[in-house]
């Protein structure tokens, strides 16, 4: 491979020749061979847009000249459309703040730029990485702001996906309304339910976490752009400062506000560790319900057996014909997933120190990943399980049938000692439990009937 | 001791003859003796209010006779008035959902209400302890309930202390808004700001918690009362349904709605999960805070010795003289616990089953220990410590005076390069920063002076 | 109350005329009234016995005169017999290391030995709770070695109820050696097993905690007494450094070892977190084994029904006759607490800076209740759960029979495809498996009997 | 695209002409496509590995022909060598169990053998998936058997680089022997020791950690494999048990061993997560160690400038000369990640149910990474700050002779009170604590000398 030489503060190093990176990425990228992934590009892109921003902003105020910032928009776009994608080089896990990540794009930035120019790579002429690309910014604004930019459009995907989700529950719910089936709590029979009112729950439950959700979404198009360095704006323009995130939001269509007090949103990620939280609560709204998925399906001989997941796979490379729950697994699996990248923000978080929180580039990678295996698990968990999930309807009337938990549909007239004298009597003889309340009670058919009416035990109020 | 023999399904047993628990609380008595912990007084009061608004619409649904009624209500306000507290016998950590407690506060009130009308303990008449005092009620509705009413009564008193926290942060703000100090980034010398922005912006992250906050305050009034065992309100009078909740609120004074879905809300806690996450965050931005705040005080000779904390005990049994700052080390331990106790929610939540979460006894323990914790240990620090805080104005001084960090004044003018570069030799050589700026640039004092303007670099912009 | 007036470096201050603690004790018990805990008892006895060990060692060095040391002694042992326990006034939650603790310790031995001694308390005279009880001493040698020993006891007594737990798995695992259940992948119906392989395995994985958490015992036993401030030992006789350990044999019956590295061992945490992260672990195995037990229990009519738990309790206050699985449901909150509280010390551990753990006190804390409930909750779970559990073999032999696993036997002769085929016909027409074999396959009857010879199936490997 | 037909129990699909992969692991793709992460090739080759003991055990026993075997191993052999892995198309977040990854294994190698044996993909002949290359194997037996393999493959060399980390930090320990600085306790001022003790105490604790890893070591060679579904070996030929771990061992020249109990070692998956602890155990010492390093070089001017950490790339975009931590953050933020993935892997293992734990998949997701990014990030930051960390020799001299902790000496001959008296005297008045105690003692120059003895003060007891 050819090489140019590039020099910053630490010395000078080979750079490949044909690379748009300079020597600080290429120093990052020495650092820090950590995790084996890659920075997400939607990230890339969201940094790109803030830095566009920033050029334009520059040049409005007087600090940018007109040609330089034409040319350095044109880099942003080249990024935006998905092009020089390859030059970021950086593992996301990585000390410094993110600063390896910012001067990476500054010296792609400028470097693509330059060339535009007519100059060549390298050279920081005309257009300097820090002096031009990064003018008015510090790592300690972009950074965060691209962060949460990220987060944001992220959350709202998931959102929808979330909504998507929600329905198919809600719907179940509407389906199998008049399945009826025996209601559990912890884990023994309790009284009867219908099916409908299983899946409307757990749809209200996902509904909850989408509202509590939509809360964060707010909070996180409040930025710390402007701030530069530790909030106070050192070195930018205050013109600049002021018009950034208008300019921000022209190009995003985002209704995006600067911080009221940048110090504060510069030294504190506690927006950022509030989603990775609410992510969390969601995780655990989702494994409740997996597990239940589980429970119901499980069988097909020996268990529940009250609803039939789609087959999607076989179940066993050794048991032939075996379908196993696979996708409430995976739901399980990504909550379990979301609960432990959790763990890490929050330690991330509350690590901050003075001016700035210095572990940002954990944080952020943590919660994108929580974002995004959330949206996709829960759009293959609906589309390959929910909508497909069947009542057995059979069974579950025959398990209401045998039961004896219906016994406390006279507790209220038998009183309660009365009433659990006969279902011991039932379970002990294995007996039906109405031939046992008729025998136990002077009671007629018809009364008896009556206070077995099932849908009236199973009404749902509301 | 005497003893009285009551019987339950499981067989007869000994009870103490004065005692007004009977032989279910002593049954969970003796399984669950695991913490050395006991019940909440205020969780029981909690518990008690809700079982009287339950006699009083079952007697006016035509469900309970007046002078049981009467009866069970005057048992109920003797425990409001902190009377019986002793008689609850059960430790927090329990299997069965909190079946026990229930039966313990049933078996209570029970007793004291039949000594009411000149009958004996332990006989369970004329009230027994399910048919009439539980009458209409499940542990499973009435025990989340009573555990919500008691977060939110806690969260109230919590969160007023919080205001209190944050007030007196913003406080300090204000007082040492003219205290020039060096900002850090990543523990390294960035650039001056003032003492006054460091602890707005302290304030300025608690009031994101008070808000957060206050968004969980109204959802812990939504609650499953008259859903009993499922949500499906299965041996409760359609009528008592309705109106129960109307006289928990006329009793308690509080906003409490019914949730629209009662089944949702019987097997889903996520509520009071969601209120510990935020809890959690809350405890991330105080250790952070509480970590500058060791930070800014360490010394007095060796450290930074920006800020002087209250001296509040001998920090030292050997060193003499030595102060520690116990204050911000008590709120970190608090925090830490807070965090953990969230670990133990999220995985007694997320492990909730069908028609029930079993685990509410672990979560309500947890999230009732976080709030208190929390709302004693900001009392103390704020009183203790936060209050009493001084500023070293004249070490504040004299770092940002010999600092390095006000060289990136000089970067828009001279370049990122060549302030590296003075930044660099200044180090090395051991000296002062503006001689070095003098030697190596032809600016004129006053340049170099209006460059170096504190007051521009500290403002805060907002 | 009448007072008594007393002097410290922050002032002078009001102590109650009969207290024997003192001045710091109390400025410890106003600035931390926090949790409403109180220190443990076997906590503060190991603390005394410390103290016992360095009064002693200290006279036998020459530094402290035979009448103080006699005194001295005199007063360890009151509190090692169980008396004064009441003058330990400090919340467990507490900044400064266990300088409060210590204090409250130093304070209350000098004014029990000086009234000893003939004089009155609160004189510090003539022992000195700084110059003679905590002579050659500091919170940060003797606070972390009495938790460490605490540990230890603690622990050694957890564990002969871990081995009498897991002996009672192992012995359901012999007992149940014939019966013939159903095993279940991911809740799906795989292949025959003997219900006593499932509780020999639980046997064998509380087993290996046995044996992860002996290995932590050990190093427990390595403290850093000696060490003072910073683990230089500065001020202490390099006389009693080398023999304090071994009087704290003589006195313990333990079998202590001093650190190597003192300064290591005072500022590194990593022993007590190490145990509680095994406790956490043993919580996972115990978490896992508890909700099996309520799988396996679940029914009694609509579940799984395939053992049958004691009756130790009613299960509800509404479901007459309703027994739930309240020992395993304890057992999964205990094992919730215990990893929740394992996150605190993971938080408080990796926060230690420099020579010291600020954060003992959290630390201490959480690990002494880990291992406390643990040791109380596996025990009432073993004498009221394990130790009753009966099989329900006409359920586990009907399972199997009616299972459509068993064609897996089937797969090595007649391919994997076949099988499935079989499989897949039996549960779509509800059929008997062994019918749809027989139709499907030129097999005689024998040659299915052989294949599906149950003995052979089951078969344990070892 | 060309694409070839393939069946399975669930259908017909269309499947890449030159896959080697078939059916089921399309399906599997198509079904999880949710982190974009792949499968690790150590992971895949570790199964490879199994595979090729599994088709010689069973050749070996007369299960599978000579020539079936030869090709197996062939196609195994080409996987060890590299080959392939881009045919491994599925996500490591997987429902199942892991029984994609097992069948994309098994096609694969069918695939490759088949084409050796002069047939053609796809076709399932003369070599079968399940028949021949799953032969005598499960999903449940290979899945852990290969994770705990690659665990302990990457864990060996993880050592070996933990190995250098601690001999790096000790070598410290000895290059800064002579180096007296102050020793700081919760960030006070306390009594000075050596900057090298204070390297020797990081080398202690990672050496604990070395020793617990190591412990776990052995564990992890001890592998359920031959017991197939539910670890009673079922279709699996009895001397195909016996023997495979041997031929595993000829193999992998590892010392691997079958385990006791097939049946617990199947169900339960706490080696693992003791695994997973132990890594957190570790990354608690590293962070306190990272942070250490972060105080101890903060600065240059305004911090405590004790150490000077190699410069390895410039620290901000906007600050010229500045120079970060970067690498004891990265070491921070490693240290959180492993700590997350531990409460993850905690939630899978608990989770587990009945025979087997069906969250292998994020388990092992999670651990692989842990081991990973820790042996990746303690070689970058050993070679990259460790080894070029200097002392700032003035600076920790000119700080312990400004210091008031030094006092301490005194306390033994002249009282805590008085030494607290004087100390707070030096303090208030700003002046030298030398100068102060010779005005309040009638001591000669000699006797105080003597007292501050420095080399006595700082000597490390072992």
């Amino acid at each position: 491979m050819e090489y140019r030489i590039e020099n910053d503060s630490i010395g000078s190093k080979e750079v490949p020749k044909d690379a748009y990176y300079g020597v600080q990425s290429l120093r990052g990228y020495e650092n820090f061979r950590i995790s084996g992934l890659s920075l997400e590009e939607s990230f890339i892109k969201s940094l790109a847009l803030v830095k566009k921003a920033c050029a334009i902003t520059n040049y409005e105020v007087n600090e940018l000249d007109e040609n330089l910032k034409n040319a350095i928009v044109k880099a942003c776009d080249d990024i935006l459309e998905g092009k020089y994608i390859d030059q970021f080089i950086l593992d996301p896990i990585q000390g410094g703040a993110g600063t390896s990540t910012n001067m990476n794009m500054n010296e792609v930035l400028s470097n693509i730029a330059n060339e535009y120019l007519g100059y060549e790579k390298g050279k920081h002429y005309p257009i300097h990485p820090n002096d031009h690309v990064n003018m008015g910014q510090s790592t300690n604004d972009v950074i965060p702001t691209a962060g949460l930019i990220n987060c944001y459009m992220l959350l709202k995907d998931c959102l929808e996906e979330l909504e998507k989700f929600k329905d198919s529950l809600l719907n179940k719910g509407i389906e199998f309304e008049d399945v009826v089936k025996m209601g559990r709590t912890e884990m023994q029979d309790a009284v009867p339910m219908s099916l409908g009112s299983e899946f409307n729950s757990y749809g209200k439950a996902v509904n909850r976490d989408i509202k509590r959700l939509k809360e964060r979404l707010e909070e996180l198009l409040v930025v710390n752009l402007g701030g530069t360095a530790i909030g106070t704006g050192m070195n930018a323009n205050p013109e600049y400062i002021k018009k950034v995130c208008d300019n921000l939001n022209k190009l995003s269509g985002l209704n995006i506000t600067q911080a009221e007090d940048l110090i504060d949103s510069t030294q504190n990620a506690d927006i950022i560790a509030s989603l990775s939280s609410d992510l969390k609560v969601c995780a655990i709204n989702l494994s409740k319900i997996a597990g239940d998925l589980i429970l119901m399906s499980s069988g097909p001989r020996t268990g529940f057996g009250e609803i039939i997941l789609p087959s999607k796979q076989n179940g066993s490379s050794i048991m032939p014909g075996k379908v196993n729950p696979v996708m409430p697994e995976l739901l399980k699996q990504i909550s379990f997933q979301i609960i432990g990248n959790d763990t890490t923000v929050t330690l991330a978080t509350q690590s901050g120190q003075l001016e700035l929180n210095a572990f940002y580039p954990i944080i952020l990678l943590n919660v994108f990943q929580s974002i995004r295996i959330l949206r996709n698990g829960i759009e293959t968990v609906r589309k390959n399980c929910i909508e497909g999930i069947e009542a057995n309807r059979e069974r579950c009337k025959s398990l209401v049938e045998n039961s004896i938990g219906i016994v406390t549909a006279f507790a209220p007239s038998l009183g309660y000692e009365k009433s659990a004298y006969i279902a011991k009597k039932a379970l002990k003889l294995n007996r039906n439990i109405i031939e046992v309340i008729k025998e136990e009670v002077d009671l007629k058919e018809e009364e008896i009937k009556e206070t077995l009416n099932i849908d009236k035990m199973i009404r749902r109020i509301s």
